[in-house]
């Protein structure tokens, strides 16, 4: 797995129950993955040197992030490790425009959008969908960043001429007025099974992802079964291998895909405890051509929050408080150094009573944080 | 964890997610642990110095068998490394002679037993107890070995003309008529807190663990309390810190305690899927002193299978055939060489449907084997 984060970190549980093989491809030792795996190559993922050198031996290769160039994994390839997701279907999730483009092809919803050279194409799409709208840029976004909502041509023309990473464009998107918003994963294998979880609420809070509620709550059956249908989809018509999570908008009537994500995803965090089969087995399942394993809840809801850094810089000092006021909660930290806003770690509460399921995983996320002292 | 076992391998996955630094001696690079973990020091448990070494900076030492001589362990708490179980706690489960001793001494119902010096020391206990009755090294059995039922004097006078491992004595012990046997489970903490598990049912054949039903079915609520509280009263008295295994008796009025463990044992696998809190991560908060986890079952029913090796050298070409056939199945493999015989990995299957469980978990676990072919 290119890639020594949490997602890295938490596939090595599966990894090893399967008695299955895993190499992570690190920036360093201390990297959140690489404190727990044992077959660790620190490089860059930006290096094809690396990247050739991490691949020797290796028959499949996948990833934490999407961060890889397309041209170094044409070139994994042709040494003959099988790469996957693939580079043609990975390109959707690294270039938003390309991902636009290939989902309107394919009939699939999406707000409205346009590429924007210039704050006439603003001002022309302004026409098409009111204010507020959207801008990001193409490539190289995450967690926020990269995305602005602006009121105004004038607050636009700032935006747009702020500088774009390499390769990137300027995309306007609908704004859209939802009601909640959605995550709808599958796995997909080479031979072309596919699973799909359940569908669950996320919420944000400044752009990252808050808690994720399994299933999500009040949710039409049928919207429920149109959301796997549309993930079912993108991944046959994107030939995705491995985890695909869509991230959409559901306005009360209608849902429109915002974002792709090829790799296990903080949506479905929840699985470890509350599905048969974790996210994150299901995706090594998948790149490895296995059978894939039931995506069931094993409970009636699965409630996760995120553990974001606060002012504790030492989140095992908590550890006292909350399992002795919790002893249902199930605990990830991620090993990484605390920063404000930053992805720490993560809770899980599986139960019958949402509202209580939400109460325990808050609190007990807001106590690592230093938010609450009781 | 001392010890490179399954056991240690299994404990990484909650040591990971809880963010706990975790760090195993084994014997080899290449046994099961060893593996998968990150941290890893090659050495014997039964050398002193390879133990201080890998002690160097630990906080908490803990075992994955009971092989560590105790005056090893008193060493390493004089360098001011706790041990837990304590050396005087784990020499229960390292001499069955001194458990019989100290479970009797607390009034905890055992099967009659005697030790034995010669062959008119058998004659007098079969005087006692009728023929057959058990007869034991007190030291250095497992899995069956070091265990013999015998029917007559002359047999026994075989038996005991065997040589005994170090320090070992033999042991005789009335032949209880069970009609199941049993495991009671306890987490128990340095400051006293303690949790039970469900009483579960072991099926052995051949004198090695073949199934665990959790919880066990048919058993009256008053007699799965009773096994709970001689768990919990033997913890308590032996001071035990950890996980605690005891093996029970059931002869469908009484329970007679057979054997103890204290660590993690095949009897708890299934809690990996089953209970709230798996055994390896309550076994990890009892030893460091954290609050314990929720050991409640998540399902109706859990069956967990042992796979033992038999004709079959690679058990992954298992995978497709077993993981299409069943999507609910979870697969736990140990990376250990196949000997026939040998546990190499378990499954581990939950729902409300006994018979199916027993039905999906025996035909995965004989595929696995080489037994059936379809």
């Amino acid at each position: 797995m290119v890639g020594g984060g949490q997602l890295a970190r938490m596939s090595a549980a599966p990894a090893a129950a399967l008695g299955i093989g895993f190499r992570v491809l690190a920036a360093s030792e201390s990297e959140s993955a690489a404190q727990v795996v044992n077959d660790v190559f620190v490089g860059s993922h930006d290096s094809i040197d690396d990247l050739k050198r991490f691949a020797q031996g290796l028959d499949v290769i996948t990833f934490d992030h999407e961060h890889v160039p397309p041209a170094y994994l044409e070139q994994l390839e042709a040494m003959g490790v099988a790469v996957r997701p693939g580079p043609s279907a990975l390109f959707h999730a690294q270039d938003k425009l390309h991902m636009r483009r290939a989902l309107s092809d394919a009939g699939i919803p999406c707000p409205a959008w346009a590429e924007i050279h210039d704050v006439r194409g603003v001002a022309d799409f302004a026409e098409v969908v009111s204010w507020p709208m959207v801008l990001k840029t193409s490539r190289g976004g995450y967690d926020g960043k990269g995305v602005w909502v602006v009121n105004s041509l004038d607050e636009a023309e700032r935006v747009i001429a702020l500088p774009l990473p390499a390769g990137a464009a300027w995309l306007a998107e609908q704004c859209i007025d939802f009601v909640q918003e959605l995550s709808a994963q599958v796995a997909r294998s080479p031979h072309g099974q596919a699973v799909a979880y359940p569908i669950v609420r996320t919420v944000q809070a400044n752009g990252i992802c808050a808690e994720v509620i399994a299933p999500a709550p009040g949710l039409p059956n049928e919207r429920a079964v149109q959301a796997q249908r549309i993930a079912l989809q993108i991944a046959q018509d994107l030939n995705v291998t491995g985890m695909l999570a869509v991230e959409l908008f559901d306005d009360g009537y209608d849902l429109y895909v915002n974002e792709l994500a090829m790799r296990p995803h903080n949506s479905g965090h929840w699985s470890i405890e509350g599905a048969v089969t974790s996210q994150f087995e299901n995706h090594l399942r998948a790149v490895l051509d296995l059978p894939l394993g039931s995506p069931a809840l094993k409970a009636q809801h699965a409630v996760m929050v995120n553990i974001l850094g606060g002012d504790v810089g030492d989140l095992y000092s908590a550890y006292k408080h909350v399992m002795a006021r919790d002893p249902g909660l199930k605990v990830h930290l991620y090993g990484k150094a605390v920063r404000p806003g930053r992805k720490v770690g993560h809770v899980t509460v599986l139960g019958n009573d949402l509202d209580d399921l939400l109460t325990r995983g808050r609190h007990a996320a807001d106590y690592f944080s230093g938010r609450i002292d009781e």
